[in-house]
């Protein structure tokens, strides 16, 4: 049984990489590089070790070698983020039995996934993405996981439409400006809920694409990511898709939850968060490369197949360059694999034939409406949104 | 562990259904009906069993209740056909090593997946289906496994395109007609080698879809399907893709294999294969639903989401309808989820409010040329190619 679970998920190792060294590149933080891959937690203990760096027992990051070219990222590798520890697996011995709360509707009620299954069925390709991915490139002490590229993933999701679901309940009750979904995690005893639970809530409009999901890439929506049931919020940060959600309200305001009045907010270095601070809601515009996977990598002179991923958040991407010199030159690459729609990522490739040397390899994406991807990082307390081009670049060794 | 991975392959249970009764539904064969599932082969033994029929140690099918609506069918349910026992898995221990020969190009040489990856990088979503997907419900007595709808699987291919390959080797050589895939299968003792070898040969023309493939659904490729590497034809019937291919040539004529010379070829019932009888290559228009799943399942009255999948082969398809009552009238389905191109499958819904009562639902859908699935299945000796609607079609009951 071991040797057949070994080489069914053997390392994808690219061309020419003597060592596929995973997350070791570019600009990482001390913290960063201090850090070692911890054994996988018992609610993921199927993922592929090998493909997958284990921060904590909460955060696990896909590997920047151990992303493919498929477009979609499997169950086996993709990225865990949890807020609290992972629910008893009892909860998904009767998935069809579980109860989500409806409110803030005009017939708010309680309803099961088996009849949530007869209001409709909608399938998305979404990128879902960690706020702090990209936090280990932060030159400052962040607290948090220090992701690098790997805390996001692009997965099909499917479910009911929260739009279908809120007109079968008579359509959301006036005054309501937020979405807000909140999870069935347990509360450890004698905190206060609020400053632990998982409650966010999201701009009204933001429900428009939304869906209550149970299933992820073809199968039943595992624990690990929220199953039974997950609140998916295209284009929307990581933290907003609440996981085992047990309740969808919409509400005349934020949800006063630590997690969203202080938590996931912008703010400047060493100042505590609060509300009004920006929300980590949409996601900007980013790509990086995937393969060549960085520092360590020795590539065989001659024709190399750079490629990564690109993507718009809420909006489709237009366009990605690839530079070769760290960013003085650009050259546009080319999308592969199909387009999964405005919120998943695209798969790039720029073809190149490469001497003997050292290059520094950045990509940079521009969205539907524009926006460009920056060059250099937005210094904030946390370590959030970072899409800067130059900091997920790549060195290589070309020999 | 035990626990762990339990919970996250519960079985997907449909919206009202007391008991998913897996592949048990209209016209089965007696001797579809006889079978009973197998235990899980350990080349396949991280497959979910209980999603799955295993037909023999070769032969494992997807439970037409174990569909998703996902549009990409993943690893854990995608059906196995096998036509020789599964390699020994040290053959993926090194995959950037495995060697494949290109034969019929101007410059023919030996290359291993490493140089394959700096060529080129191209990206499909294809139907993978059995040529006797559907042989349970031929009502002759077929030979081979007795397969419902579930020989089949839409899945993301990720390699280099054999256009690519070939212009890098010279181009084709001249007189070349056909493009022949070998696999790499230990033939075993004391049999002529051309009676069992997996050897399949295409029209030339295929060549511009077709790619070598390393992976699947973001992993690389697993030995169950073909790993190390797999000759991909996109809208081509699964045995042309060939597994553990370690021969690409461009062939004047087709192999004398027995595989090609006399089997998968479509005659009428009682007469031997032989070459000049249709090959299996070009998949035909087709579709089926999911859900409901048919005989056994009691559906609650009132909203039901009836759901399949629908494909063309190498064209798209263009519109699927849907009967819920065997035929007599047809609606419109409507197409859920991203288009992943002409050579996936779609997925489809039909809202529909059913009183109790017993109905038979059926599919029918025409792709982009105006080929329209036919009503009735072609009896043919060996049972391939049904892609009748009726004999696909689901019978419930609404209470």
């Amino acid at each position: 049984m071991k040797r057949v679970i070994d080489t069914r998920r053997r390392q994808f190792i690219l061309s020419g990489a003597g060592a596929a060294a995973a997350a070791g590149f570019g600009s990482l933080s001390p913290a960063a590089l201090a850090q070692k891959s911890k054994p996988l937690p018992d609610y993921a203990a199927y993922k592929d070790a090998s493909r997958v760096i284990v921060h904590s027992g909460k955060t696990i990051e896909t590997k920047r070698s151990g992303f493919g070219t498929s477009v979609i990222v499997p169950d086996d590798i993709l990225y865990v983020r949890n807020n609290l520890p992972a629910p008893d697996p009892m909860i998904v011995a009767d998935r069809d039995a579980w109860v989500v709360s409806i409110e803030g509707v005009r017939n708010p009620r309680k309803i099961t996934i088996g009849e949530l299954k007869t209001i409709g069925i909608v399938t998305v390709a979404a990128v879902l993405q960690c706020s702090g991915n990209g936090r280990a490139f932060f030159p400052h002490k962040t607290s948090g996981s220090q992701w690098s590229v790997g805390a996001a993933g692009c997965v099909i999701w499917s479910g009911v439409p929260v739009s279908a679901l809120a007109k079968a309940m008579g359509g959301v009750a006036d005054g309501r400006h937020f979405m807000t979904g909140s999870g069935d995690e347990k509360i450890p005893a004698g905190i206060d809920p609020k400053s632990v639970m998982v409650e966010r809530s999201v701009p009204l409009e933001a429900m428009e694409s939304a869906l209550l999901a149970w299933e992820m890439n073809g199968d039943p929506l595992p624990l690990t990511h929220g199953g039974p049931l997950r609140l998916v919020i295209p284009g929307y940060y990581g933290v907003n898709n609440v996981k085992y959600v047990d309740r969808l309200a919409f509400t005349e305001n934020e949800t006063n939850a630590k997690i969203q009045a202080s938590g996931y907010r912008v703010r400047p270095v060493g100042q505590k968060g609060k509300p009004g601070q920006p929300s980590m809601w949409e996601m900007n515009v980013k790509s990086w490369i995937n393969h060549p996977a960085g520092m360590g990598d020795t590539v065989r002179a001659g024709m190399v197949q750079i490629n990564g991923v690109a993507f718009g958040g809420t909006k489709g991407v237009r366009l990605v360059e690839v530079s070769v010199d760290g960013g003085k030159t650009w050259n546009d690459a080319q999308f592969v694999g199909p387009d999964l729609g405005k919120y998943a990522w695209r798969q790039f490739v720029y073809p190149v034939r490469l001497k003997p040397g050292s290059y520094t390899l950045v990509s940079r994406a521009i969205d539907e409406d524009g926006n460009a991807q920056p060059a250099e990082r937005k210094d904030n307390h946390r370590g959030y949104g970072h899409n800067g081009w130059r900091d997920h670049g790549v060195k290589i060794t070309v020999s």
